[in-house]
């Protein structure tokens, strides 16, 4: 396509979507149901079609050579169609977050203000390879009442283009605004640059994929980004910690799925229970296959740990490695963790309520945890009902998102001529 | 100051901060308001002291040939020191948003998890001109439990200067970590390109002055920015508004601040009651001595207006000027607003419930009144208790901000052992 064409084409999707949002943002609780509900059955009567075209997908990207583990997230089976169906049902199920009553204020007489929440309006999703978040994406939008933009990766194309013509078919024929869901069909990536610019229109942008994209966007937009963060979770073992405990939570946040964000990376034990602790931690990290990587102090202790060198403490590994510190006392622990963590979910182990209290209030992550793995950090584990993502940014979400943060809210004022005085 | 020297500066000034701001973090309400009353009356005490060294930027701002509004914003006197004092002890007064739990979740047995409100950590004011912005800003944000970075324009630096010097004495003496306060002592504009630069140390950035100083910011740094918005506001009047309220709101919502942002610039009259509204509005406005400008629809009743062009939908005048536009419909109010409007503050005026209902949620602004001005959009009016601004972004923060607009959440977890299946 001609640079200016796709200019104009992504522009008129963009404002095409804003006039829909409009209109979808008065729309009831049950009315969108209805929608989700249609575009959930569509997809299950196309479901042959779906898995059709996700093969030519992944036949290409096998024959470019794609890494086995991004081919892996190409791929739909019957089974990931079928998951796919149920989080639509699901998210039509969960309670409309539009309207809710956030603040309800009586400043005076004969006026009323209430803040009540809103949808954004537009929603601008960027991502890679994985084709559900074609469909995940524009439902949870659609609930929360906004238009949606989704831009999907070159690899995932013929999957994305077939579940985004079914999910607007059904929608729109069950009542959506025309225009509301507005997928961006082109490989060319510099329509990702031209949906950037228009920050008139696009009033979030969600990128989802690797660190490099989720910085290139920040740099080069003003829309506002909501971005899943990066994730270097430690547990802390206190001196009163209790020992079995402290030992399933030590092998829970880190093996139970290491390549996440809320795994955990670094473990920090007080020297108090070093002897104790890191011999029997050892032992069941390598029946795990854990690579153990400890201090000075910790390698006194468990000489068949490998040396961590100064930029251990700041790698997000994402694979079956931990790195040890053994820590003098709750201060230092603390501080190891405000200085080198990314503000994402932390977890002390402790009988010791004065011990977690500080812990809860100094450590300044998303998520903090007592006696209790890091690998909770889940908006469906929280109950939040669905999982967008956990933010480890301080303004407008942070921590596991739920419906909500995909809102705003405004002040309805209502008054009996009030002016001021 | 050589570059690499204030770059070093700024930096030390940002990292003790956010090691102050560790501390502040875990103050108690009655600590917290110990410090402000501290620094109310040391202020107090030292009125003199402050009065001669505003004296000093104002004589420098006069030879300057300053522009005598901004001379005016300057100029502090006995009345506007008081006022700056009951200000400090005002927010003392106020309740702490630390602490409070905004969601209590109990996703399962054994497992309790807390969304409780925190501060943010360090806060970095950017301002022009008023001296008195010095005191307010550190007072909400130490009152948030936030460090604060404080970067004033060089015309009031000696107010400046004199004006921190006294609330950190003050504070600190009081049991404020030290450090929580950082005035940045110079007038080199160098310093505001250093300091957007430190996102590691800086939450948020505030920037209080033009808009031009604000989009500079915006555009320049990755530390989230909170900033009061542009105002064109609106009022309409629909066909079955009351006339004695249309025309009180009418001339309230323009005339009684014209200068402010949340004062009305475009005025829009249903046709089936233009030709009562005009003539009597005109008449009002001339009164008043504001300047009106029409459409051509509007000018047929009022030919006395002055043609508006169509810059005149897009110009926030801060004056008293007024562009008024006959419509259609409510739809065409609608659209008008949404498509000129600055999503600021805008208002209807109407005896009809079902029109005043469409109007509140088919208006995407962050304050929508129905017979009311809104001149009534702010903090201290809503009841918030004070006035950081209004805002016109939809994340984080949106229309007036309070104190919980300068915090943030975490979740916190506490379990019994609890790991991920």
């Amino acid at each position: 396509m001609e640079n200016n064409e796709l200019k104009q084409k992504v522009l008129s999707q963009a404002a095409s979507a804003k006039d829909a949002s409009r209109a979808l943002a008065v729309m009831t609780a049950q009315q969108k149901s209805k929608i989700l509900l249609a575009m959930a059955d569509a997809l299950s009567k196309n479901a042959k079609d779906i898995l059709f075209h996700n093969e030519i997908d992944v036949e290409a990207a096998k024959e470019a050579g794609l890494a086995a583990v991004l081919t892996d997230r190409l791929t739909l089976n019957e089974a990931r169609v079928n998951a796919m169906i149920q989080g639509v049902r699901d998210v039509a199920a969960l309670k409309d977050p539009v309207g809710e009553i956030v603040e309800d204020l009586k400043p005076a007489q004969n006026i009323d203000v209430k803040k009540i929440r809103v949808p954004l309006g537009v929603i601008a999703m960027i991502y890679e390879a994985r084709p559900n978040v074609t469909v995940d994406a524009a439902t949870l939008c659609l609930k929360a009442g906004n238009a949606v933009i989704l831009k999907g990766g070159s690899e995932a194309m013929n999957s994305n283009r077939i579940l985004a013509k079914i999910i607007y078919d059904s929608a729109v024929a069950a009542g959506m605004p025309a225009g509301a869901i507005q997928f961006i069909d082109t490989t060319d990536r510099s329509a990702v640059t031209e949906l950037l610019a228009l920050d008139k229109y696009v009033d979030l942008l969600i990128p989802r994929g690797s660190e490099e994209l989720v910085n290139f966007i920040r740099k080069n937009t003003l829309i506002p980004v909501l971005s899943h963060g990066k994730g270097l979770c430690h547990t802390y073992i206190d001196k009163d910690a209790d020992l079995k405990t402290a030992l399933e939570i030590a092998v829970n946040a880190k093996c139970q799925r290491p390549a996440v964000c809320n795994a955990m990376e670094t473990l920090l034990v007080h020297k108090d229970v070093a002897a104790e602790v890191l011999p029997a931690i050892c032992k069941l990290y390598s029946e795990e296959g854990v690579e153990v990587r400890g201090c000075p102090l910790a390698r006194n202790i468990i000489p068949e740990a490998k040396e961590a060198v100064e930029a251990d403490w700041s790698t997000e590994y994402h694979d079956k490695i931990i790195s040890i510190k053994v820590v003098n006392s709750l201060d230092e622990a603390i501080a190891h963790i405000n200085k080198y963590g990314s503000q994402h979910s932390d977890a002390i182990v402790t009988k010791d309520k004065s011990a977690a209290d500080k812990f809860l209030a100094q450590v300044d992550s998303a998520g903090v945890f007592v006696n209790a793995s890091t690998r909770l950090h889940d908006g469906s584990v929280f109950g939040l009902g669905c999982e967008i993502g956990i933010s480890t940014q301080k303004l407008h979400a942070r921590g596991a998102m739920g419906l909500k943060e995909l809102t705003t809210t405004k002040y309805i004022v209502r008054g009996q001529g009030n002016i001021r005085k």
